[in-house]
């Protein structure tokens, strides 16, 4: 018989005296975390997860700051990822050549688990999805997922120089909030996000306010998600390179209540909503979230604190904001702006752009903050617009990156625009 | 000649005259708008969208509340969607029986979109993936997912009855922020999600304060994502069926900072942090959350303005955390609760429970709400602990739902548990 058959009895002697001395509340909590246990490990076979924790790690970003991606599929005939982390590949449509992202083909392991690492990639924020058998799919080990309008993928950060801005690190946070407002112009509320820093709720100063407006298809979440702005204003602050301020991201299209799912429109998928984004109606609209903010937030309510930038759409609609207001501004960011000075709609907005320019002009904001891509589409309406500045004498920086029309450039882009705003100036 | 081609000449009068009539700009502007149509349009056979609109309607409600799912591959061998509206499917395990949720097959049409018609659907938020040759996967054509842990799937919501209260109705608003609190107890600055009523920014009115904690594997996130509490007491008090109130909702889990992805860890995968999350670390910080709100919001800060309640851990941590702090909450309510009142660790906060309660009850909170489903496996837990308080004659108010350990009975229990709060006690 065998030594540990002998031991059962006390075994259970033992089991009886635990029964005893500890309470029977005690053995359920055991019981209970077991059976915790038991359903996540479950979760790992069934089709539905409880907690659904994935037995692979995907992406792994090694210390050399090359990526491993895993997927694990043994029946899978063909595995890649595809992402802006690639070089693209360029193709020719009836619309031109277009540069769509390039694929990487993953190798199957003898567990089944399909592997790829990449080249050594820069600092950046990245996106990437799976192609299995030929169809797109996120990666199952990664729960990290921004919205880009109607295309959802996965994320992954490679940290160092400038993309140490985006991560969340271990400094003072701001409040994100997501708050309605009304807008007596349009008769309707809506939703908006704000960014207070890091202190606000506790004392009574009062602050700066830079209002960030996102692109077409974009919304009052595009520059906190995709953008990385809280985290962006976090970081400066913390460095004491950018004053703390209130950062006030809109939405842009004012057919749209707020962003696609958060509004009564229930779980409808999201639009562009053309018709109505740069038609005027914004521009209009846009004092009622400016009394909104200086209403209901500690503000310094003048010129001099207010700063206004914008990417693509939401540059042309800083551009005409900012002179048809011009006593509002005293920062103007223009980043990849959509500059076209008239778009033939009704509106006044659009109407006198000389006057109204050189109305602005001649009490000039302090900076008027002028950004764009080597490669961006829309690097000449940008150039004529500069021309015309130019030859009328109005003064602007001028800031020409890499790249085309991407996230990549506005982020960079809020980098630098922000430590420009409001120094030696916040009372 | 057909008619058509004789009038091209004309129609080229007609381009070069409207070349004059209108400036440049304008039709700069036309070009533009008109390759960014091109490029949505692109975007449907890219691999990577701009936009990425999805030419497939999926999930659609059906006004008879039918729900269709479509997918479109034309070259995939087998297509299924599973989701909580199928009868789930019982599974032998070595641990036991499990169920888990059923799977339906999508038909193929000519165009190579699979399909898939429900049954009538009882109101509710649900949620789904497909299923293709196997692997799991979302709705590309579905936007609106949520993480559960370390599950994302997508959502659809049908609506009547309780699960009007889920939508976003045409109402007004609260504000919901991430804020981050300090904590001197835990020697960190902590993730909370804060919910402030309608007109909360305008009046300097003082409000009660609810206090909403979460199970194990969620976070900050979860009451606001999967338990639609925003929108709750959004409907709720527009209805004038809650009292306008202030609703925070923590993170419980005391090993983390935040939820996943919104800390210093950057995008480390999700984990329960089991070691932490119920050893009396988190109710014995809770003071410093009651502290950090009550500072820095307009509450009224006595016992009878505030409540406390949770699901499963939740429920745990809101037993332990009312007991612990007598005078501290009037409303108590237990979600499925993890019901075990000593868990064998060192912390004070699970000694002499029965002097606690003693204590407690001496001076009885004014709601003490128990809801379980008959079907939770902590059904038992649960009863052995109503027994005892029966046995002690302490009050307490009990509500027994149908199904087991799920979000529904969660998110029923929270639209029964709101409105019982700070009636004809609001200041």
């Amino acid at each position: 018989m065998p030594i540990w058959f002998k031991s059962i009895p006390s075994a259970i002697d033992i089991l009886i005296e635990l029964l005893y001395k500890y309470t029977i509340p005690y053995i359920m909590k055991k019981l209970l975390l077991l059976s915790f246990i038991m359903l996540a490990a479950l979760a790992c076979n069934a089709q539905q997860a409880l907690w659904g924790f994935s037995q692979i790690v995907s992406p792994e970003v090694n210390p050399d700051n090359t990526v491993t991606f895993r997927f694990k599929a043994p029946d899978a005939k063909k595995v890649q990822v595809t992402g802006d982390f690639l070089a693209p590949v360029q193709m020719d449509t009836p619309y031109g050549k277009f540069d769509a992202p390039g694929a990487a083909d993953l190798v199957k392991n003898s567990e089944g688990v399909w592997e790829f690492t990449t080249e050594v990639l820069s600092p950046e924020l990245y996106s990437y999805s799976f192609i299995v058998d030929g169809q797109k799919m996120p990666d199952p080990a990664n729960v990290f997922q921004i919205r880009d309008t109607a295309t959802i993928t996965n994320v992954f950060l490679v940290g160092g120089d400038y993309a140490d801005y985006y991560k969340i690190n271990d400094v003072p946070h701001g409040t994100v909030s997501k708050v309605w407002y009304d807008s007596p112009t349009l008769g309707t509320d809506r939703r908006m996000t704000i960014y207070t820093p890091p202190g606000y709720e506790k004392g009574d100063k009062r602050y700066p306010v830079f209002y960030l407006l996102h692109g077409m298809g974009g919304d009052e979440n595009a520059w906190s998600e995709l953008g990385r702005a809280t985290q962006i204003l976090d970081n400066m602050i913390a460095r004491g390179e950018a004053e703390p301020m209130i950062v006030v991201m809109t939405n842009g299209n004012v057919a749209m209540e707020g962003a696609p799912g958060e509004t009564s429109l229930g779980f409808a998928p999201p639009t562009t909503q053309l018709p109505k984004t740069m038609d005027g109606t914004f521009e209009q609209h846009f004092p009622d979230v400016v009394k909104y903010v200086d209403t209901n937030y500690r503000t310094i309510a003048d010129k001099q604190h207010r700063a206004i930038a914008g990417l693509s759409m939401g540059g042309f609609h800083s551009l005409h904001i900012s002179k048809e207001y011009p006593d509002m501004f005293d920062y103007v960011g223009l980043f990849s702006a959509a500059i076209l000075p008239h778009d033939g709609a009704t509106s006044p907005v659009y109407d006198n752009l000389d006057q109204k320019l050189a109305k602005q002009f001649s009490n000039a904001p302090k900076l008027y903050w002028i950004a764009i891509g080597d490669k961006d589409f829309l690097y000449d309406a940008n150039k004529e617009y500069r021309k015309m500045l130019d030859d009328k004498g109005y003064k602007y920086t001028y800031r020409e990156s890499p790249d085309g029309h991407i996230w990549k450039n506005w982020r960079i882009y809020l980098t630098e625009f922000v430590p420009m705003l409001f120094k030696n100036n916040t009372k």
